[in-house]
């Protein structure tokens, strides 16, 4: 954010402001604006402005359902970041903006410093454009207001003040011809707010989206209502016992934090990186350095990352699930989702707070406070450590304590909570984790105990005429290394044993590395957990002393894999998951890993099929893509909100530095305090 | 510990000790005495009276080699924990005793309440005990007066008094006849403490362990010392630049930490459980059970829990290396290595420290201060949240942060530091954490660049003439579940793709879970990553009210198998680890995966030769090994001391408890401490 709107969004932003910018010398050039800043509440109403010049409203029916930076060619940001203690230039400043327009959907490319429309583009392929929170509100009331809907409620014995709906993108099951439409569900939320536990089972709605009206309804099954009975979990709502305990914890910094914010750029400890925003990917992580206390210089890392995709494909091929396959990010948009962080809980008590900013259906500016906190992670563990005994007559122990950065951003897609983090370490790992949380969608069905199920139920009986139906989620990360310089490859370093043959050794065996770099795409396609290998992205034109290439290497977390057929619908949309591992040459219009236009896509514009090119990859500026998965079986300790399960993976230098980069830490200071009073 | 052992260890223990014992009510009865406490130096000494009088020294040469609690039987223990309310009745106390005597290996079984020898048995099997770090410190300093070395460091140039030695076991490779040896490899420590990286490769010695004489003697090639420069790791030896810089930090607890310790039992938020100490094993965790706030009582979770070995084969077959094949816990004591933890570095300022003792070869006890460190974790996540805004006019937004409970030893096996976790969470998981640091073990090489290598070099180039050798790390933990009750059966619920072929949905596909029970040992052998299955331990007799099976949920971290040949001796010995998970029939005699004698072992007492038996094990009390594996290509960031890398992996209740069993758990008080002091 920018100018007034950061000062505004919390006082404690102003005390970074105004204290030094940045206290070790060689780190770019920082001013006000980088040409990654997401846009400023007063751009979006500029872009706002300028769209509805050309399409006035009272001419067409113009909503616009995507707008965000378009981004500057990398060439530019990286001219900008290397000219160090100069004014900054005139940055290019464009939008790109996506709009539904008289039922067609738009890429209109806005310039912010000529304030005009640069291009105008009627998209004629598949699938629709991301589903803004205004039209999914409008949409989810319709119902309320329908007759046989209301009607239905009736029926069952309900009450209409009690119910409320909620919209699911439809996908796609090979239909040739379809209509912008969402369905909706209704929930009932007489003694709960958990609505997702009482499903109106059976009852379902289209609307048609452009239209904003009811296309199609149905009232199929009468299925039991779930009750509503262990469902709440608000404190206040519970009754006694209260439980487990825990006692009170304060943490204090002297000296205050330790990282610096100056706009959307943050540095602490040895790295610099920028923060920043987009409605369809939440966080994005870009141009982050690492200082190198030995080289004296900063080294480029990663020049830009993002949650590309979220597929959460549901098992239950029934009438009312089977179409629940859903691309959270594309569809939904993660940053849309983006929750207010509550101090103290979201996060600990010396995180910082940023807030973020969307643009509604109208293109006037949605502000989301405490989008993202920022803080310092003292987990009580080492950095590194050693205790020597082995020299007579000393004992050395040198511990380094961990402290790491972490950005966290908290998506709320309906009902479930993702917890996201980028964590940065002083050793130059970063590590990107993710809490699944929240509150499972479930299924009405006729039982109260699992011995009445005598055929597939898709899922676990969690609470009478209560299923949690099973379901994966795959979060693929779009993560542009651009490692110490943007031309790099992609090396599998294979583990492969070696029988002994030759007698020379008492050993029959042992393994060691072969390393085989990848040419083109086709050979950077990987399924992990089949072959032991460490995947490595090097700088083939630099190396260190010892002549080791220059590299960061991935550390994968939890593999699963999709167990779709590869020819289901959903799967073919979601193709991108095929693999865990897959590298691309840099394209600016390569973002999204499910496409463009992701709603009732077909799979023609996804990562599986840019990919069948099979382009040149090496020694190239690439892009690794990397599928992090869970399948989910739900069970009863999920009920009625969801303990959070954590994974996953880190991006680690590997002969990135000539040797431990934090040998040369100290400690933080320590002070004991105690006289605290409150 | 005990009585006066456990006042003295720390004043914070004293604080403990006098506060009520419990704050909930129906926990077992905790008296002084826990069946499972480790031996107390008292008893090492009654336990040395009593063996010395049957070998008096005169006679006999005697060496204690591992000398630890023979443990009750298990039906006792579970009826003094069932035993509430009431006076702690008297209780076996036996230790199982194994002694070199004579040139033979005995294992003797000592009665501390009658002051008897029980049994005595003469070991006629494979394999050696246990290595005592006093028989390694006297072998490792025999070579500086044998004047063939004195020799060898002269013609080198350099200086006896800056040479150190350490021991290595010398695994075992077909022979048919072997000695109890060890072998001897010497460094160079001018200008650093950092030993390993100075090896003077090429000299060895082989030391006869029973005569404490060295047998052999070998001065081979002439390779260049690798330099001391960038090798010291002591800040107090750094030069600037110092970085990068940290902030400091303090946590305050206002009204102390939330735990409490009785003896050897810790009780906090839901959780009570044991903390025991072996010699071999490092931190032994019995009887945890969790509190069950809807059942108002405590349930099994845990009988006992450690890490039965820690197999580290290098991958070097050349002369001088190819019998690195080290067992950690059997050879060189997990426990016996244990080093005394740093407050403030190696755990938090909230952590509570506790004493470990072992005894020494001549069977007096030892005392490892700050062997383990108690301590909650803050670390700033949610324990679950969700964020709701379907419902018009609301916004609900209820977080618990996450606390955590952290049992922490650190093992330093000559060069490697293992930092061990065992975390307790209020949702009923236990998480293992490891943390791989310390420092490489390297060879020395006539390489300063790798444009010289021509041949395989078994490993990295680190720095001039430094070859951070391949390596793996595999541990194996011993997992006695007992799930709500002792007999549990084994249940992988595989997930398994149904094609949907009868038109009957739009989707071709989905996946659901197909159960099955593991019959017999052979059943519950997995290679981890070859098929998607949740991995249950069950309570077969037990069920939920919806139905569902009570259980507990393997989560694995890091997937690695070995990848020597599995008729490679070293991997014969390490059979264990050729499966990820495997399940036994609980035996009390089956605790070492590798062997009771697993010096020079020949493999044909572990895990994999046990489960040939192919036991049933459904509806059985059962015991789950699960092996946690590292694949380690060195990098130079690991020079000279190694960034901790972090894995580990999760037990979780799965349809253990009826719904979320932290769903009324209060978010902890938070104070403002404003008014900090120092």
């Amino acid at each position: 954010m920018h100018g007034e709107a950061a000062m505004a969004s919390s006082t404690l932003m102003l005390f970074f402001f105004l204290s030094s910018f940045f206290t070790f010398s060689p780190i770019p050039c920082l001013g006000r604006y980088h040409p990654l800043d997401p846009l400023t509440p007063s751009e979006f109403t500029q872009v706002r402005t300028i769209v509805k010049k050309s399409y006035p409203s009272s001419i067409h029916n113009l909503t616009f359902q995507y707008i965000a930076l378009d981004e500057p060619d990398k060439y530019i940001v990286k001219s900008w970041l290397s000219k160090t203690n100069s004014k900054p230039e005139t940055l290019p400043r464009r939008a790109l903006v996506i709009t539904r327009l008289d039922k067609h959907s738009h890429e209109i490319v806005v310039d912010l410093s000529t304030h005009s429309v640069v291009s105008d583009k009627v998209y004629a392929g598949h699938g629709y454009p991301l589903l803004t929170m205004d039209e999914q509100t409008v949409a989810s009331e319709l119902p309320l207001s329908y007759k046989p809907f209301i009607n239905s409620v009736k029926k069952r014995g309900l009450n209409l003040s009690e119910v409320v709906c909620t919209t699911f993108s439809v996908g796609w099951f090979g239909e040739e011809h379809n209509k912008r439409v969402i369905k909706i569900l209704c929930y009932y939320i007489e003694g709960t707010p958990n609505l997702y536990m009482r499903p109106l089972e059976g009852i379902s709605l289209v609307v048609d989206l452009d239209e904003l009206k009811i296309a199609e309804y149905y009232d199929r099954d009468r299925i039991p209502l779930p009750k509503a009975q262990g469902t709440e979990y608000r404190l206040s709502k519970q009754k006694p016992p209260f439980g487990p305990k825990f006692n009170g914890f304060t943490t204090v910094q002297p000296d205050g934090p330790g990282f610096k914010i100056d706009g959307h750029t943050i540095s602490w400890a040895n790295w610099v990186f920028h923060l920043g925003f987009d409605v369809r990917a939440g966080p994005v992580i870009s141009t982050a350095s690492i200082y190198d206390l030995e080289k004296a210089t900063y080294r480029q890392v990663l020049y830009r990352s993002f949650i590309s995709e979220l597929f959460v494909p549901y098992m239950d091929p029934t009438e009312e699930w089977y179409y629940k396959t859903f691309f959270d990010a594309g569809e939904f948009g993660f940053g849309q989702s983006a929750v207010p962080l509550e101090p103290l809980t979201d996060c600990p008590e010396n995180a910082v707070f940023m807030d973020a900013y969307y643009a509604s259906s109208d293109g006037t500016p949605v502000k989301i406070t405490n989008a993202f906190c920022i803080f310092e992670q003292h987990a009580g563990s080492a950095l590194w450590r050693h205790t020597e005994i082995a020299i007579p007559g000393e004992l050395i122990t040198e511990v380094r304590p961990e402290v790491n950065l972490i950005v966290r951003m908290v998506s709320t897609v309906g009902n479930y909570d993702y917890v996201l983090d980028w964590e940065f370490k002083p050793s130059g790992s970063i590590k990107f984790g993710v809490g699944l949380t929240g509150i499972l969608e479930v299924k009405g069905a006729p039982y109260t105990h699992s011995d009445q199920i005598k055929e597939d139920a898709y899922g676990t009986l969690l609470a009478d005429y209560t299923i949690g139906v099973y379901h994966d989620h795959f979060l693929t990360y779009y993560l542009d290394l651009d490692v110490d310089g943007e031309a790099n490859s992609f090396v599998k370093n294979n583990l492969v044993t070696k029988r002994v043959t030759d007698h020379s050794s008492p050993r029959k065996s042992y393994w060691t590395v072969v390393s085989e770099t990848a040419k083109t795409e086709s050979d950077a396609k990987i399924q992990l957990g089949l072959k032991p290998a460490d995947l490595v992205l090097i700088n083939p034109n630099k190396k260190t002393k010892p002549g080791n290439n220059i590299g960061y290497r991935l550390i994968p977390g939890s593999i699963s894999n999709p167990l779709l057929s590869h020819d289901d619908y959903p799967q073919i949309r979601g193709a991108f998951t095929n693999y865990n591992v897959w590298v691309t040459p840099y394209n600016k219009s390569e973002k999204w890993a499910g496409g463009q236009f992701v709603d009732q896509s077909r799979g023609d514009d996804t990562l599986a099929t840019w990919s069948l090119r099979n382009r040149e990859i090496e020694n190239k500026d690439i892009v690794l893509w990397y599928t992090m998965g869970f399948h989910h079986v739900p069970c009863q300790e999920d009920f009625p909100v969801m303990p959070t399960l954590s994974s996953g993976f880190e991006l680690r230098p590997t002969n990135f530095f000539e040797s431990n980069p934090v040998l040369k830490a100290k400690p933080p200071r320590h002070e004991h305090l105690p006289n605290c009073t409150k």
